[in-house]
């Protein structure tokens, strides 16, 4: 097995790339990077990533969720394709390559193919999905769950803070933008049609059978700096629940209650924040459990609070391991609370199920990394991915990029493009791996 | 030794006193109590007492501070006064005790004697002080202070919440009522003289020696119940040190940091939140600390806190003790940021003196205790009254009663009327053992 491509400088031009989109016109904001879903900014890098995906050989389109898709063609033009993709939208004040790096390393994949004119046994889509991180509209992944075929047609009703729907924001987009399909159909989307019309056929309609998913993304943690590794095999999306706590004991005067008569809410859920962290890092797996806000009440320095409210968020990649975590500490938390006197109760706010990738595939992208000369590693990806949303449509694979110091949703926000280049690499391996794969199927 | 009125019914009168004040038009609000220093309710509430204090055989004249002052006239009118005082003016939402209790128990204990027709060899002056809580100006016990020598004349530029300045608001209440007097000097106020001239002459006046301060108060704490008893000898007003904590950690992603990799700023706070209450409760004496307020930062149930701020409040009725308790929650608290690799500071914002009673009279307050029937207990206030305004001017002695489950600052702030009684008939025993004290002298 050889790579395609053994030292291509794609990954430093797809770190370059997603700087080039972090200032204006690509960004909705002044001084700083937001990219809203379907706003200037966001027609202005749509613009940018059409262009770059044509020089790269592929044919351009839109779907009618507004995904900008470029498809490179396989020697097997009726073979479902590869997908592979990321979101091109930010949240606000963001750094440059949580997205588009995946996107621009799809870029770059494809082009290191078109480069040594080689085509894959299956056609392969870029997917550039507009709406990852909920940064226009109440609800994230809005476009991946479109091509996944899970979006609730009633989400076109939903209104940005300004007011406007989701359907009338696509319905304008399309009047000022070219090249729209209906998707799996390949049918033109007229501009003069409603946005609703294209959008609910499109949701309808069967999607057309996808060989695999596969995504490389930031880390957004430190997992992958602490092993001193480049990238890492993300064996899936975690499992999470996430409760509000309540803790009640007495609020009574800071100086005239002595310490034995006090039924302190405060100091006991103290007393619980610390048994979580315990529970979760005794564990010494990939569960975490995290309190990250807290309110105590009534909140004053000179009274003992009555009542304290905190959340608590747990999570695995195995949903076996997150229940068993969430019992114990549930058990743990109210031992502690009626060792002390308090009421306490959890209410369940969260539970989302764990996306895990695909076996097979994870053991193409461990083979694909250690080909490149980095030692084979795996992770769970803690924070939600399109990726895990993709899952319903075909099998996963998901790559890590380590980034400094953990950093993410900031402006200090940084990937090494040595590290890019690894990824690319790796993404280049998996792919003849899948192909080789394809042809012995 | 014999008590001069052996079963009085004067502390029941005092709790519904209490009570018939603790509605329109004795309070400022609609449906509960607010007695705002200088406000009509607060007018209202001294034209009840007023009349009170005349039945009971006093003389009364308002101070140029607007404190209303009863006199009962001593065998010999030149000795200095014993001086029964509490406060009239209430927090918002308030109970109807803490304050006024103490004052209507003053005026009873100059009633039994009145019935008796008893003279002490020196006058007894009962004064129901105009501000304590801080009801309406941005400061507290400010007429205590009037009368102790210790306000600033500054004090009268200071403004409420409707920019009215306490000098303007003393003139107009001195427009609207009568019987003022210049306090140590006995002249009688002009209704037409600014009210500024007035108080900053009484402030800048010797001020008249007084024999003692008796003051008996609500415990507003849960020890005395817990005691099973109905009063209490207090040994003084606890030493107060107040900080500002900051923690300081990194901020993550709650789902992407391993619980290794973590510096969470609320887990280290939750560690030394349960420090502070150990260290404390492990000296097993007066020492209090309380951590009152809290603020995780950024305040997210997805994201690991990166600082943490809460107040660490700690008293003790001997300072030293509170300051060994301070010296070993700092330390203890800078030992945990250093384990857990956070940043900590701690910021003094209020370091106030213990202010102790007078040891002889807290000795003559045992015995009148017991007199009684009642066993002796000693306790420290934690938190501030008057006569820690009054120690600048003589010695005091200080009565804690029982209230129910220790509640205050509250409606349902409660006192048994036999409590109050118990309490009556120690400050009669304690007023008749000060009078063969003073003969002795």
């Amino acid at each position: 097995m050889v790579t395609l491509v053994p030292q291509t400088p794609g990954g430093a031009r797809a770190v370059a790339r997603c700087d080039a989109l972090g200032v204006a016109p690509y960004s909705d904001m002044e001084g700083s990077l937001y990219r809203g879903y379907l706003t200037p900014a966001f027609a202005a890098a749509q613009e940018a990533l059409g262009g770059w995906m044509a020089e790269a050989g592929m044919t351009t389109r839109r779907d009618p969720a507004a995904n900008l898709i470029g498809r490179y063609e396989g020697a097997d033009p009726s073979a479902p394709a590869l997908l592979i993709g990321s979101h091109l939208d930010s949240v606000r004040d963001a750094g440059r390559y949580d997205g588009p790096l995946g996107i621009m390393l799809g870029v770059e994949a494809v082009a290191a193919l078109h480069v040594a004119d080689r085509r894959m046994p299956f056609p392969i889509e870029v997917i550039a999905f507009g709406d990852e991180e909920g940064s226009r509209f109440p609800a994230a992944m809005l476009t991946s769950r479109a091509v996944a075929g899970t979006l609730d047609a009633g989400a076109l009703e939903m209104a940005d803070g300004d007011g406007v729907t989701l359907a009338d924001a696509l319905h304008a987009y399309r009047h000022a933008s070219e090249g729209w399909h209906l998707g799996p159909q390949g049918d033109r989307v007229s501009p003069e049609m409603p946005a609703s019309a294209g959008m609910t056929d499109y949701l309808s309609a069967a999607h057309a059978q996808a060989l695999a998913y596969l995504e490389a993304h930031i880390e957004q943690g430190p997992v992958l700096e602490a092993e001193g590794l480049a990238v890492g095999t993300v064996t899936g999306i975690a499992a999470q629940l996430r409760y509000q706590a309540k803790v009640t004991g007495m609020a009574g005067h800071a100086g005239t209650t002595s310490m034995p008569l006090r039924r302190d809410a405060l100091a006991g859920a103290a007393e619980m924040m610390l048994a979580i962290e315990a529970i979760a890092r005794d564990d010494a797996s990939d569960l975490v459990a995290t309190v990250g806000r807290i309110e105590a009440m009534p909140g004053a320095a000179n009274v003992i609070p009555g009542s304290v409210g905190f959340t608590i968020d747990i999570r695995s990649g195995d949903a076996e391991r997150r229940d068993r975590g969430a019992e114990a500490i549930l058990a743990r938390l109210s031992a502690i609370a009626e060792i002390r006197g308090l009421a306490f109760s959890a209410t369940l706010i969260h539970d989302l199920p764990a996306s895990p990738c695909d076996p097979a595939l994870m053991d193409l992208m461990d083979a694909a990394v250690a080909d490149v000369g980095h030692r084979p590693f795996r992770l769970v990806s803690g924070a939600g991915h399109d990726a895990m949303v993709m899952a319903a449509l075909c099998p996963t694979a998901m790559l890590f990029i380590r980034c400094r110091d953990g950093v993410s949703h900031n402006p200090a926000e940084h990937v090494d493009p040595a590290d890019a280049d690894v990824a690319l690499n790796a993404m280049l391996g998996f792919i003849d791996r899948l192909g080789a794969r394809f042809a012995d199927a």
